[in-house]
């Protein structure tokens, strides 16, 4: 079964008298009443994080993917909770010193302070991060508008370029293969876009599970489709150079997610304050694509406006 | 290294900046501005709960145990936040089917709520509850007086004696064992005292690791110590029957957790509104011992007032 059936069939109802729950169909808990705003993901081994021979690396993705459902909703993160599991090895004085570090780091970068948790023995090692921040609105899912146009922060596609190299995959050059690992380990937070956001998104998600999986998710409760313009996809000049150089396809790349880059769709007369407010704050914003009625399916296209099968649509987990 | 220590050298000045932490030493986070509770707790096969046998009844008990943390703190739970990691046996339709039903029983027996959370594919079955709740004050831990009586909610060991049964330890027969069973699966509570104990209580703590564990956890920032008259500690009359027949020690039923009973501590001329609230809200309060200048060693002494030693003080992690 599809994760997102499980929650629909099994859990969604049970939310029922919880107005911040949001049908448990958006990245975050909104409790206008409290203003709490609230994000709990797990991380495993072996799943979200390949393994653990670099602590201080893993702890910071895993941190920066947590406070990635805050930021893409115009919300400044500000406690975290981490509950590990794990055995004498992984927890080790060593490891627990570079787990410290890089907590330390990440706290020192995005002004979030660790609150609590939970430590337990486990063979299997795994980390659930629940984060909040207060906030008197965020931006909701499921809010797009058609005729929207679709923006992308950042670029796309470095983080599974890295995972590849990581697992062996590919072969690059020293500079390039650390370029690419470091973005999938340490992915760059737009939290310029923290207090922005709200003046020009009707909708957004963060990419954690692919590009087209989470525009899909993003109007998954609405009658809309996309399109997207693949050229117009933002990735990086070493991204394009390993695409040239090794034949790849684009599409493959920035589908894949761990991108946590911030996805939104903004009416079309925002687009020259999103161009302004891109240029004050130094964050690359790209319009990639619009929202259409669904009397046209969702769509892929290149730069003859031909449409482009996508084959892996993003990561979702199945049971 | 145990679980406290780890927290402490690693974790605990990276909580510094958040006041609600509590220095990581008390059962919950609480924001005082925010009036925000909260608590997270990570449950684990084979550690937490046996296997998966009865998923409706390790649910139960998941969520009570996670409550607990609040309502020993006088906080009304309101949401919970539920990330499983497992498998397609683990979560297969027969037994989301159960989760469902179970998690809908303890809604409405507690008036809480799903909310959100994660479910992700995992080989190892565990589970991550966040629960919270709103409230301007809280009991902490920490704030007992010189000469405050203890007391306990409740019947100790119930719990524990039930655990040994399921293990195939202890034979017992079929009344006996579903009422130990249940004891451990599906623990009462102690709602009813949540809008009372700031009435009375100095500081508290819920006993999930054990009596004297827990009570050691209670005042472990204190220059004090604790006498408790073991005969005193209340315990079922199915617990005597099953102590007498089998010729077991009670000390070793009484300490080794999992009761989600409210331990507590009163100044004395508290007593007599305590006796009264108890018989009004028809929840057992028992006075079991008293608290101590640290000249004084902590001790657990018998109805001669001859010192008992104690082996297993109660449940940690260790690393």
């Amino acid at each position: 079964m599809h994760e997102f059936e499980l929650i629909k069939n099994y859990f969604q109802k049970l939310s029922e008298k919880s107005p911040g729950a949001l049908n448990l169909n958006d990245d975050v808990f909104f409790d206008k009443k409290n203003k709490l705003v609230l994000s709990v993901d797990t991380y495993i081994e072996g799943n979200h994080f390949i393994d653990f021979k670099n602590p201080e690396l893993v702890i910071k993705k895993i941190i920066r993917s947590s406070i990635s459902d805050l930021v893409c909703k115009g919300v400044q993160p500000k406690y975290y909770f981490l509950s590990g599991s794990g055995n004498k090895k992984s927890f080790s004085k060593s490891n627990l010193s570079k787990i410290r570090k890089s907590l330390n780091q990440e706290q020192n970068k995005y002004k979030i302070f660790l609150s609590g948790g939970d430590t337990v023995f486990s063979n299997k090692l795994s980390f659930t991060i629940t984060s909040i921040g207060f906030a008197n609105n965020i931006v909701y899912r499921n809010k797009a508008k058609i005729n929207d146009d679709i923006y992308v922060s950042g670029n796309l596609g470095d983080s599974y370029l890295g995972l590849l190299v990581l697992k062996n995959k590919l072969n690059l050059n020293y500079k390039l293969k650390k370029y690419f690992t470091s973005q999938y380990f340490v992915p760059n937070i737009q939290l310029k876009l923290i207090n922005q956001i709200k003046k020009f998104a009707n909708t957004s998600i963060d990419i954690s599970d692919g590009l087209f999986a989470d525009l899909d998710k993003m109007i998954n409760n609405q009658k809309l489709s996309y399109k997207i313009f693949l050229e117009d996809v933002p990735i990086s000049d070493n991204l394009k150079k390993v695409l040239n150089l090794k034949k790849l396809s684009k599409i493959n790349y920035v589908s894949n997610g761990d991108d946590y880059q911030v996805l939104f769709t903004a009416p079309k007369n925002k687009m020259r304050i999103i161009k302004k407010i891109a240029t004050n704050c130094g964050v690359k914003l790209t319009k990639i694509g619009l929202i259409q009625n669904n009397a046209k399916k969702s769509s892929i296209v290149d730069d003859k406006n031909v449409q482009i099968s996508v084959k892996n649509k993003g990561y979702f987990h199945k049971f």
